[in-house]
């Protein structure tokens, strides 16, 4: 049996990361189309767990709701939990351009995963270190994948297969740990989705 | 007698800027100490609205909210409603930097100033027009100030008094109908503040 768990998201890429890392568990996480209340908070961890308690509050079972962000160091970790904002409107171009003639290009990616249920809020996190490119490179991913260089690796985001990418990322591993918790849980989590009017197991 | 309503922010800027207009409307505002909740949007106007709202349930009297953004167009509207948190951390070097070489420097700077009161939330807007200047110029005011010099003047918000920026400002053409509207309405709202174990009236 898999255990699909709704997530609040309008990106088809994060529901496929998460996936990717969810499988193993036997969990799958499926979009709904519901809309997701951020707040503003320099916190992903204040932001997630807020739009969580909301779309459980509608929902009334397990939800799902992720943020993430890119932090450059040398912008005092602009643009952070606004990143898609930024993506938006000054795009790639611009944080390039922000970035020229920086040498440290030291940046983090975050993700916060929060799962709502009715034992509250469990927050899962993930951090990814790595560098901004010199210019774009790579078309898979989205946002800013085509500049961030994990540790260790000599590819952006942009560049690496989804699987790789997972196997790195902040998302990849906020995920895993959800995956973890849910498999030492499921005995909580079972009942809500049978007691739902939308169960979806399988 | 002065009709003395609470102002949720920590810019003591704005309550100065404020003051300076309402005055001639027997109206003044001042600064209470309550976290603002601001939602992650586009618009001004659902940020300022629904914060107005919270703040409204928690005081239990008539409140006023206000938000504000710098709109470059371009850059798409960026740093838009996240204008505080651009400024905090790529601040005016950064957005300078992301102009260099642009020619089109048009922007404007936009207020929302809601009035949560039992009636509902009340909007009043306000724009200026100007553009982008060269360099930094002026000490005076706050956030992007230095940068923006309004339409027919050839001084930034900086380089100008508080009286004469608040003559063209967004923020000034936006308290301007705040107190319009107060002074045509008082009738509905004088009772409230009586109602309230608050009451500031002098």
């Amino acid at each position: 049996m898999v255990l699909r768990i709704p997530f609040v998201t309008k990106n088809e890429h994060k529901v496929a990361e998460a996936n990717i890392v969810l499988k193993k568990y036997g969990v799958e996480v499926y979009p709904v189309n519901l809309k997701k209340i951020e707040v503003q908070s320099e916190s992903l961890e204040k932001i997630a767990a807020l739009a969580a308690k909301i779309a459980y509050r509608k929902l009334r079972m397990p939800v799902v709701v992720e943020d993430a962000g890119l932090f450059i160091d040398a912008l005092s970790g602009f643009p952070g939990p606004y990143s898609s904002y930024v993506y938006k409107t000054i795009g790639i171009k611009g944080v390039l351009k922000l970035m020229e003639g920086i040498s440290d290009r030291s940046a983090k990616f975050r993700a916060v995963v929060a799962l709502a249920y009715s034992g509250g809020v469990k927050l899962f996190k993930g951090v990814v270190k790595g560098i901004i490119s010199l210019e774009a490179k790579g078309t898979k991913g989205f946002g800013f994948d085509p500049i961030f260089i994990p540790e260790g690796h000599a590819k952006t985001f942009a560049e690496l297969g989804t699987e790789e990418k997972c196997s790195v990322s902040h998302r990849g591993k906020a995920f895993e740990q959800l995956g973890k918790w849910i498999v030492e849980n499921k005995d909580k989590l079972i009942p809500e989705f049978r007691a739902s009017p939308r169960v979806e197991a399988q």
